[in-house]
């Protein structure tokens, strides 16, 4: 699984690039940004960052995006086990490990924030994780590695700052459809798991209109998908559509509202809401939350999920008035809906 | 006390807005809002956001402040408690306390973040913490309540994005004589507390570049002030020359460096300062996460000590050569200096 989950990320990483790319064919190219894990492992970041414009040049449809895989290894420290043990706890990792346990992670990660505020932000993440006997690691290299535990997680959302509902529609009929063709049990469950997660406790609001999300798919039983494909395979199949949905569900989106007129007062409001993004990602977050804690963690991967630019304004009155296109959004954030 | 330092920070408010008001005559004055806290107390936010400039428009010298006071009381739930006991090992707190703790809290608390990215952001804090007896509490509002555990904290610190050593001198300095009326061994005790405490453990950078820091001075020994004031009033006074520290320190440091003109490429590199401000006090801060965890906090408050904007950047190049005006203050936030 290993080899085929890094060779799948990779495939998907150029894939979503190249897609990206072709959206704005005269935007600079995405740079591929290729690095080691001292701890062991690597990676590779493509970053897109739009030149500060000057005076009256062309914009560019996006203004900062990342596609990043990781493919690293070691052993996790005891405190880091604990949290995972947290995070995991349908997972059965051993209780008692004090020389920490060997780990392998392999995942991709994307972040695209448009320019124009009509177009949404997205985000998506699929990885695989594995732990593995601390036993069979030092009886050496040509011994195959004993695991302990594996599982899959990952998702995909979007969070406008403005509301089209035909997109919100699209987004997740497109992941919808990719669910269904497993079990139609499946959208509902991943649904209604990304609203829990993207959730700002402390502003009482989502950060998007949501999309999928799921962790911890693994052989077993699992409590929140009665019917879960249950051998590596068949989750890996699974893993596979879903991360094929991105393209298809997100590019015509963000295609047709770059080429809204947008005003000032737009642009203010949508970087308000890249504020909110911001307080999800460093204050809510666990992923990011862990990421930070991790010792060697490369932090520039971690935060290249924040926007280019944030604001925040005490007591703004964007968004107050329910009857505004600003105050449509945060109703529907306050109190997620169906789309499909 | 209760009374002494409620009427003390209403003081201390309207001094400091006023000298920041009168810093930039034409500005708009500081918008003054009360507010009340439906579980026990009130505040008062007094805030500045510059209007957003119109081309060809004369700007402001301050682009986002906040100078807020709050007098709150009420009942900390057993989490917050436990979360208390951990951040204040010296305070007297009950072990056992299923139904809360009765509390009191008067403090100011202020973020300045002017326009000129040669001028520094500066911030200052100080607070009165009382936890009282939940027995005497039931017992009616005739009876005076028994103090379990008082304490004072707070200080302040300055955050420039570009260094200029004479203004980090005159900042240290004049808190440092604030100090010294009171003992030799108080600034080197609480500056040294200031670098540990605002420091960015994922950036492996500080905030900025210090000022004073302390918390938990009470009556008891102090374990880093060994010759602290020992009495309630005697605290009070020192708490007191402190407060009235900030206007000489901070004041003539931005009616100096507003002049200065600046480039976009110096707007650029403030705010992605500002942007690692952000990561401080959502990542790092003790403050503002017990803040947005305790149920019924007002997040408006509590978050207004984010800049008005912000800049994130994957792999910026900026402040990478030592050799830069950005490289300097890098350095020095790698490795804190003594400024007297």
């Amino acid at each position: 699984m290993r080899v085929l989950m890094e060779s799948w990320i990779r495939f998907l990483q150029e894939d979503i690039v190249q897609a990206l790319e072709k959206l704005d064919p005269n935007a600079p190219k995405f740079q591929r940004d290729s690095w080691v894990r001292p701890e062991g492992g690597m990676g590779q970041s493509c970053v897109f960052a739009a030149p500060t414009a000057s005076e009256g040049q062309k914009e560019f449809i996006l203004e900062k995006a990342g596609v990043n895989i990781s493919i690293v290894h070691g052993t996790l420290p005891p405190p880091a086990i604990k949290q995972m043990r947290a995070d995991h706890t349908s997972m059965p990792l051993p209780e008692d490990a004090p020389g920490g346990l060997p780990f392998f992670a392999a995942g991709i990660s994307l972040v695209i924030h448009p320019k124009n505020p009509h177009a949404p932000t997205c985000h998506a993440n699929y990885r695989y994780f594995e732990i593995t006997d601390p036993a069979s690691a030092s009886a050496g290299a040509e011994v195959a590695p004993k695991t302990l535990a594996w599982w899959f997680g990952g998702g995909s959302d979007l969070t406008p700052s403005y509301l089209y509902p035909s997109d919100a529609t699209h987004f997740h009929q497109t992941h919808k459809s990719a669910c269904d063709a497993f079990s139609p049990s499946f959208y509902p469950a991943l649904k209604k798991w990304c609203d829990e997660y993207f959730y700002i406790p402390h502003r009482s609001e989502s950060r998007g209109i949501g999309g999928i999300f799921f962790d911890d798919l693994h052989a077993g039983p699992h409590a929140r998908l009665p019917d879960n494909p249950r051998t590596l395979d068949s989750i890996f199949v699974f893993v596979k559509s879903l991360g094929a949905a991105f393209v298809p569900a997100y590019i015509p989106i963000v295609e047709q509202r770059a080429k809204t007129p947008y005003t000032d007062e737009q642009r203010r409001w949508q970087l308000i809401r890249r504020g909110r993004y911001v307080e999800f990602n460093l204050v809510v977050d666990r992923g990011t939350k862990f990421g930070l804690m991790t010792p060697g963690a490369r932090v520039e991967s971690i935060l290249m999920s924040l926007p280019e630019t944030a604001r925040w304004e005490y007591m703004s009155e964007m968004g107050a008035d329910e009857e505004t296109e600003e105050g449509k959004l945060i109703r529907v954030l306050k109190e997620p809906k169906e789309w499909v």
